[in-house]
């Protein structure tokens, strides 16, 4: 039945043209990999400078693939700071690897939504399996599993999770209090997303709360927080407790902070979204001690488990508050496979409605270095930041900030936060690697964290020289 | 320096074998594109099946790559839904395209995190301009420019972009009214998000208006209500226009809505997840006149323009309470660029901190279809719908259920619900295409979105067939 009015497709790459561009990708990111050290880490170009390269308007007329591929030098890579290269040092890091940048490729060719169970059943399923893994692989509490009242899901960051954690908080209590008058708690060294996501989730206070020498909550001044505003009528609803906090990476007391959940009827979330990586070794698991008492617990693989952003996991104790508070179900969401409850649907599990497929990258990750890969990344960085602290401690010259239980290495120049903030800028600005200075207390420190999947050995003596020669 | 006790690092992809392997890879997914019409279109595993050709823990050691590239044949396949399939008319299409799906893998190996300008600065003005680009290619309002008081990004869903912004309407209000005494709008029609996003940010109620006899929006009703509402002491906070409602794809009058928006204060958002695609083609922007006059606006990319899911633009036509709502700026993010004032930091316009480089994927695809591509695309698709509902209305068995503006063609079967159900079944059993059956009014129909990136004549021709044989 030929409509000669039915006006022409646009003309789609070919199966053939998509081999040859698909290869050329391939080798750019080969070769950007395993070249990724001889750029300039952060990148120097100013405000505009990209947008300058740019044209003001779209193209009336597609553009041939080879000038796209051309412009990811000419155009891209001057406006890139090197995440991937092994002397990055900044933040946390955003791991990558090649099974994981292959996994990627393969979700976004097969382009799948999985929001339901029944829109792609593999990827669900590979989620729900992958996450049960990954219990069994940090010896974390059995009834998180799939398979017991609990269950992990796969978010976008761990400011999501936390988010949607005490947005269920909020929830829970809120037939006893309005919401304005409802109190979240961590400590002062807790991530941004704890404020943001109770500023976002309309709860009305946050009580940042003191911390020990080491930078960790003083659960005797949560207790005493969490009291003051009781008796000023106000409705404590959560706490948030970090392990591996992102300025110092310091461990906030589980246990302790545990009981006074447990006392006050408070959710309990723990943001591990850094360190949390580092429990697939078991000499880390006393950070998590009194873990099988909390309501929920976030960490992201994308940060040091060789799994390319975006790739956050959530785990609850108890799924059911969870979905009652994010499940709606319109008609055409329907299906027999949802209504038998013999599945899950993971759209039900966070605030988004539809999803990629993260699980891929996942498995492939966990597939390809084995738990020992996992493991043996994690003690290689561990031993590397423990060399390197050692380091700085014995010299003279530098000072250690705080203690160093994971991959990160914080410290000081001894001739104050000037010297300190002059060293930071002299090591970013060298091209060789990237830092982040940061302050606490009036205290200005040189963050280092040793974490990029490819960082090694080299590259941590590297740095070391790099610090001796502009210190 | 050698330190003798430092444990070995995994063994690492090499260059040659990430070649090799992404090689192989992109065969596969050229492979798997060239012939997703092959498959049968909706997955008919059974709970269960999936994971259960799983292992129950992880392995200890890795496995090579050619298991896991085995095991998406063998594993994944059977329990993918082929959204990609050209015979998928299901739900709204999740577009993607070969350069899109290249742009990802590229992304995945620069491996940014574009938080911060300064974190990447391409990431952020890469995306800066190509949304700069779409508001020209729309003949969307110039202050929705980064160069105007408003601006544009990408957001993971539309129910991010939704929820987001009854966040700012509820912040804007905060000082006159209680969260839980607040009220959002929207039409019974708009998408399910409208409601969760409310429920997410704590909103006190949501009212679902009714609709005309073309299933949109009716102000007058709008107006009723929320005069209602005041008289009740309660405050309207936003209304949520759609255009092109999940249901039908019915078009909501924005105008007469901003009308009521600006007498009673409300912030107007627009939600044009699907049916913003088509904007791109002037003769469709009728179905947007008065969006000069609205707050916020998002469409999907990763519905109709070829970019894969996740793709979601969100304007607003006033940065300034986003940022007001979202930014937080701990030491560790501080930097001389944010400090200027001359950037945009992207970590400050939505919920999460982190994200990916995902402008890549909207400037290849922009760039490698044209301005003319994109046009050609809708064109195709929407004059194939309106083809499929001449058909549809010429048929005596068959009747058309709702205006079809897009590429969205509704219909029923004559023998009333159950022959509509059955039908609906017997399409989607048949493996050779997808389809969605919906209810509206107590009235079951049938839902068949042409919009699938390679979805051509024949493939509705052979739909047309197939609804011939099994009505």
């Amino acid at each position: 039945m030929s409509e000669p009015q039915i006006p022409q497709p646009p003309s789609h790459m070919s199966a053939e043209e998509f081999r040859e561009y698909g290869y050329a990708v391939v080798d750019w990111v080969a070769n950007y990999l395993a070249h990724a050290d001889e750029f300039p880490v952060v990148s120097t170009v100013a405000p505009g400078d990209i947008a300058a390269m740019l044209s003001d308007t779209a193209p009336e007329h597609g553009e041939p693939f080879a000038d796209l591929l051309s412009d990811l030098d000419d155009v891209v890579m001057p406006g890139i700071t090197h995440w991937q290269s092994p002397n990055w040092f900044a933040y946390f890091p955003a791991n990558t690897s090649g099974p994981s940048i292959l996994a990627e490729l393969a979700s976004a060719g097969l382009g799948v939504q999985g929001m339901l169970w029944a829109t792609s059943p593999a990827a669900t399923e590979i989620e729900s399996k992958v996450l049960d893994w990954l219990v069994d692989l940090m010896d974390l509490p059995q009834q998180w599993k799939s398979t017991g009242r609990g269950g992990g899901v796969i978010q976008m960051s761990a400011s999501d999770s936390t988010h949607s954690m005490l947005v269920i908080a909020r929830d829970r209590k809120k037939a006893d209090s309005g919401i304005e008058d409802m109190v979240v708690y961590a400590s002062n060294q807790a991530h941004s997303s704890v404020e943001k996501g109770t500023r976002v989730a309309g709860i009305g206070h946050v009580r940042l709360i003191d911390v020990d020498s080491n930078w960790a909550m003083d659960p005797d001044a949560l207790r005493v927080a969490v009291e003051v505003d009781i008796a000023a009528g106000l409705h404590p609803i959560a706490v948030v407790s970090v392990v591996g906090t992102t300025g110092t990476t310091a461990v906030d007391p589980i246990g302790s902070i545990a009981d006074i959940a447990a006392e006050f009827g408070l959710w309990h979330h723990v943001d591990a979204a850094y360190a949390g990586n580092a429990m697939v070794c078991s000499e880390f698991r006393h950070h998590i001690a009194g873990v099988d008492r909390v309501d929920s617990y976030t960490f992201n693989p994308h940060k040091w488990m060789m799994v390319n952003f975006d790739c956050n996991v959530l785990w609850v104790a108890d799924r059911k508050p969870l979905i009652e508070t994010l499940s709606i179900l319109p008609a055409y969401l329907k299906n027999e496979a949802t209504e038998s409850g013999a599945v899950i649907d993971y759209r039900d599990w966070h605030v988004p409605l539809g999803r990629r497929f993260r699980a891929l990258k996942l498995w492939w990750v966990i597939r390809s270095y084995g738990a020992e890969g996992l493991r043996m990344l994690i003690r290689h960085h561990v031993a590397l930041a423990s060399d390197l602290a050692n380091r700085i401690g014995a010299d003279d010259r530098f000072e250690l900030f705080a203690p160093h239980p994971f991959g990160l290495v914080c410290f000081t120049h001894r001739d104050g936060n000037e010297a300190t903030r002059s060293l930071a800028q002299a090591l970013n600005n060298s091209g060789r690697v990237a830092v982040t200075p940061s302050e606490l207390g009036g205290v200005t420190f040189i963050r280092l964290t040793i974490g990029q999947t490819r960082t090694e050995q080299a590259h941590v003596d590297a740095l070391w020289d790099l610090m001796d020669d502009l210190s």
